[in-house]
């Protein structure tokens, strides 16, 4: 194997094999993704991220699952062990950005040598601690900051980005139940 | 300090002065929330949270920053060390209704003995890697499942869990704008 067999870290042909999968069969891209939560005490609680399905089939358990912590800073009354959920979003959206970057520019024979990618979110946490509002309003504005080191355009760099899923989730509203049941 | 001076993990006089801080300057609750993504290779990237503006200040950075690793799972070209960037949006989410449900009863005077999130979110990765697609369409469907443990009714426990704002940064379209620059 050789480098002209790679590209931004991938195997050509094993981005070739995963499009022909999902072109002969568009069910396999079809993905239930998970996370459970614990509640500690207090802002604090444990994350955990493990079975997946997907390809057709359950993948029941990663053979390391993992485990994060998330709690608020000490001015929010936590005690400041592990970012704060919404912290965890931006997380999200960056890792997401720079994956879809690193993957689609991949798939259109792109080389990219860096990525960097910043993210700032805008949030009045008034809204979500005091009870005399009468909603949460979440994040008001999200800000997101890449750079990259490619032979590729500025312009076509963008428009790969665009691509991120988590990207969309927050510009589109999503549909989201919540079922709460006391134990 | 006895047992009645907390509820939910929280010091009873730590909540009163932070809801009168925000009550008296609720520019203070105006936060500006980080995160940083650097990538490693393929599917593999590194996450960092430090630095917050909030209660009308700068906290320039944590004594210990938070830093994640995040991956695709080998079926998706990646190596598995990390989560995926999907599934730490829905670890986002998770967290969120925990630490929301948390806050809010102890602010409302409801003792929470015991809280656990799961969520379940649909997606089509056909449209973030095929190449023949026209978009992404980040997640179709999310499902919160709450077990709490508590002396109050499901219906107010689900009232206080939907105010957390990562829920409603999902339900509700977040303006994003993404800028990117070669380096």
């Amino acid at each position: 194997m050789n480098d002209k067999d790679r590209i931004n870290g991938f195997q050509r042909e094993d981005l070739d094999r995963l499009k022909k999968e999902l072109d002969a069969n568009p069910d396999a891209g079809r993905f239930k993704l998970r996370a459970k939560n614990r509640w500690i005490d207090g802002a604090q609680s444990l994350n955990l991220v493990s079975s997946f399905y997907g390809m057709s089939r359950e993948f029941s358990a990663r053979s390391t699952p993992f485990i994060q912590t998330t709690d608020a800073p000490t001015v929010l009354l936590g005690k400041d062990v592990g970012p704060m959920p919404m912290e965890e979003l931006l997380v999200a959206l960056a890792a997401s950005v720079t994956t879809t970057l690193s993957y689609r520019a991949a798939l259109a024979g792109i080389q990219v040598e860096e990525i960097e990618c910043e993210v700032e979110g805008d949030v009045d946490l008034q809204s979500v601690l005091d009870t005399t509002e009468v909603a949460s309003r979440g994040f008001e504005q999200i800000r997101v900051n890449v750079r990259v080191k490619s032979e590729a355009s500025e312009e076509l760099l963008a428009a790969l980005c665009a691509w991120s899923p988590v990207l969309e989730s927050l510009k589109r509203p999503v549909p989201v139940t919540i079922s709460v049941k006391k134990d």
